[in-house]
């Protein structure tokens, strides 16, 4: 197969737009050749086992899947019975961008509230579990964050903690859309148990693909109480890999070392030099906190056209001219000042 | 990542055992660095558009998705509504190998017909069409085969043909399990359009992994008429891929040229040479037609498990004796060889 | 079977808690007798799609099923795709009393708006509207209105108009929940089409157990391009009546005449007596319009539960004191008296 | 609301074409007037509790529902997790009569087994339960009977007992589809639990529509192991009558003395006067057992159709000349005899 496509050419519409990791690609040749186990029964998912409870805690298990609604729909449809709600930010990915694949795979109502910053505070949880409860209505039985969020921000160790503490005092579990974990965990500067399991998260959902794997995501069960049927929900969820040596691979590529962390710091540096550019310039600003790799600018509308003719990115709401940077674990100094000059040009 | 696995061991317990063939790698490797489009956005993928349509059709869509099961629930929840049933032999991989899958995540109802050989008749689609049609029953609106079947045997262009007649004659579309599609095609030394779009299949599962991909299916789609939202099918059953370009690419690489031919032809001869091999051992039969990468053998149960002490390999049904040995790209002749001394020395 | 229950007692917690009108107990006697066609083939079914004809104009069908949440599944699974979303208030009853049925049954993503007097608006649909429409999100493709709503307002044939229209405008189809279409026609003194289908609704839920039926509701589809296989959703949901000619006699009893005007204009009218009765008394406040069979009021906490010492009802909002009184075609002159003597000596 | 139907019509078309018997009409006049619980929370409801006890043992809980899909579907989705199988006769009413109910709204698998008179053996079940188990394949965990089954055969008291026995020996629950239990409890001279709890099964789907309710099953749960969510299952499959007190007084006129004996009798033995009647018959005859109310007979093909133009009746199997003769609760000795008299003319 020849290349069809320009490697020079650089995007801030999505992290998916970036490619693997060059030891991302190398894993997979090296968990190559010769027969191995299917569908689990190998060498590199079994370290990869032992990896989530080396980075998750003693108790964690490890599933990994093929996609992040993958990974949320088996995680949430795992937590909670057929009358069972999940309380979540009306942002949350699961709500604005897997379809209507938590309701119809999974069967999960989802219990939305409204979050300009795209987090939940412990009081949004008091509020969801004070409903009523009977059989007439959607039990609130777990509760569901993003780490870090839609919009960019990420919730500290301590906030983590007070989410769990009100989750698990309402009788919910606690789970984390963690598609982005490692740039939350970079933020923060610590570890990825910190801003997830240690803190009280009962599942994670662990993100490979947008920190640099071609498609590797992985259910994480910090507490195997927290779930019900999980292996048969992946099966089921059609999120088991037959040759899953090589989504283990790509994880253990990421996870096993320092690679996520190196990538997610790189992105969450260019984000940040990203939105020191642009709120540097006259009319443009950075209304939420930026905590990750993706930078919420309010650009004025001609300059927002004219930025994109040179540079994709996605335009977050036209009503307020919020558009979104996002930057990835290849993304340069040189790509990030480039569209900082087009924005001052424009 | 270090290599964990011993790549000189061989076995016979599945063709999802074996690796990605290196020309699929190269491929990933290819596909990689810059920028492109998420979700189908990109060259690879477009290609493999292009692709479909020279293979399949004219009038062919081709839908990257990440595993088999995947392929075939996107395919049959698009192919009937919520009322219409899928008619198919009661060993087909979606009624025993998918859980609950194409019922629970699909909605589709499975109507099963017993076949010792695995495969379908003009007759028992007749018979399937023929039952009382109201709002009662699940309507037969489709039919499903594998092709080549999950006991070794393959439909010859002319029988799909006659299949593909009965379905659209009782008002059904013809849906093809192609997992190993690649493997059917070289039994009958035709392109994989004969074994399926052009003796009148609507909608394929074209399966690649099997044939030497590491993860990469696709539902295609011959008859447009045949499907209504597929791809929010795709979307909603966790099968679109952010970094498809990986996906596609691995498509690309198999059947962009003759290597899924290659793959499958080899595959096919090492099986062809076992068969030969086993029945020419004393006491041991190999009752059903080999027609593709499969052996299924009947073993005296004392040697089936001395032979299992050094090969692994799945026992089929254990009342009869019946055990699957699977070939794949990469099975060699010594394997086969070592395989039938197994055997014959047990 | 003996009396089991002192029909003496009265309550103001639900209209369900009322009994049947004695003339829908008389059309089941008249209904009685001889064998008819099950499953809806027969007269009084049929006398019933020709009601459903003069009361909701000459393209309605009407469906008799058994209960609202089967009437609204039905409706709204029949009206959107499996990627549809369905736009409603958060207070309305398919988001909030009938557990996860719309998502798990239906498979029908609700997206809600917050709404305090439980009425949307044209606003409410255009920002609905406006989302960002691709496979990754579920499309707004309907808009279901309670009328009345659950906290007691209702519609006027010009709100439905403007709803209707709005929707239409967007490519949504409009659904009315009419559990309490009664009570909104008595209301506005209009019939029963001005209030829902002269206005521009496509599908309603017609609701007769409220009303005064044991268990009789209707989907009726006005707009039969709004819904795709109603009749075998009906039946696959499990709303279909073998001895249908039952359901149907107790709708003929309550619309085939003036008997539910009747019904629904004594329980506005007890529910405006007792608004009236509990806004004279000091400290006590009914804050929202009352313009159906509710009375929404705020009372003081010491007295609520005085009050409920004698009477029943329901606490609506327990953090700002709000109860509902809800009035039956049964509640009399007396009890509403007595009730709001009670609240008066509390 | 005038009578519509011509009471005199007799037909052998369905028990459901039949009316209501009077004494259950009567208990729908004593359960009305005044306030009670809604939702079950009222004393009729409360009464069928107690019953259930009485008929079914110590533990048995009872759940009202609409009807017998209803009741099958939530006592099955009750009764296995989402990746368990259920195994039945092909023939079994949950496969061919409930539309895709099963699979779309209980998210249950079907196992079905070929079985000429529509019964289940232990050997059934004993093959069923011999797959390989894994998370692959919808693991068998609940078996599903018909007692009386589609064809008008009954289960004897021992023979459920050997079920019931493999069933738990296999790590399987039974169901049991009662909704002819009445029938067969008849046949064999034996209380309801005889033919059903007191031999082992789990739940039952109690019958009432066909023994002369309006529309009124029960969910009997015998083994509250057997069952997991099932008031929610009620709920949220749309069996959640609000008016409860009238679903439960239909159930008490049936069960709360000897009417369902009367009535299940009267019809078992109009069945048989029919039975024998036809048998004498030359050319025709009976080739299953009559053993409920059901006659399935073979007629020579014009004499079937002569016969339909005055008796309206089931045509089971047009290939091979089966025709399905139902006797209801009211069936008279005349209505028997004319429909001989007729087939013997014709």
């Amino acid at each position: 197969m020849s290349q069809l496509h320009d490697p020079s050419i650089r995007t801030f519409t999505s992290d998916n737009a970036a490619g693997a990791h060059p030891q991302v690609l190398d894993a997979l040749v090296t968990a190559n050749g010769g027969h191995v186990g299917a569908y689990g029964a190998d060498p590199y998912s079994t370290a990869f086992q032992n990896l989530c409870r080396e980075l998750f805690g003693e108790t964690a298990i490890g599933l990994p899947v093929f996609n992040g609604s993958g990974a949320n729909v088996v995680a949430l449809q795992s937590m909670v019975p057929r009358w069972g709600g999940v309380v979540c930010p009306a942002s949350a990915h699961i709500n604005t961008d897997e379809n209507a694949a938590p309701e119809r795979v999974g069967g999960v109502k989802l219990l939305t509230v409204e979050s300009p910053d795209g987090k939940l505070t412990p009081a949004d949880i008091e509020r969801a579990a004070s409903v009523r409860r009977d059989v007439h209505r959607a039990t609130p039985l777990a509760v569901s964050i993003s780490q870090a969020t839609e919009v960019g921000t990420a919730y500290s160790p301590d906030e983590v903690r007070a989410l769990a503490d009100a989750a698990h005092a309402n009788g919910m579990w606690l789970h984390v859309d963690g598609a982005r974990l490692s740039n939350a965990a970079a933020h923060f500067d610590c570890t990825l148990a910190e801003v997830s399991s240690a803190a009280g998260a009962d599942v994670i959902s662990l993100g490979g693909t947008k920190n640099g794997a071609l498609a590797a995501e992985a259910v994480v069960v910090v507490n195997p109480e927290a779930v019900y049927g999980v292996e048969e929900a992946r099966k089921i969820d059609l999120q088991l890999s037959s040759k899953m040596r090589f989504v283990s691979a790509q994880l253990l590529a990421l996870f096993g070392g320092e690679l996520w962390r190196e990538n997610a710091e790189h992105a969450n540096a260019m984000a940040a030099r990203l939105a020191a550019g642009i709120e540097a310039i006259d009319g443009c600003s950075v209304p939420l906190p930026r905590q990750a790799n993706g930078v919420f600018a309010v650009l004025p509308g001609e300059v927002a056209e004219r930025v994109s003719e040179r540079y994709a990115f996605h335009t977050w709401d036209a009503s307020t001219g919020l558009v979104r940077f996002l930057c990835s674990w290849d993304t340069t100094d040189g790509d990030v000042d480039g569209l900082i000059a087009a924005v001052a040009g424009a």
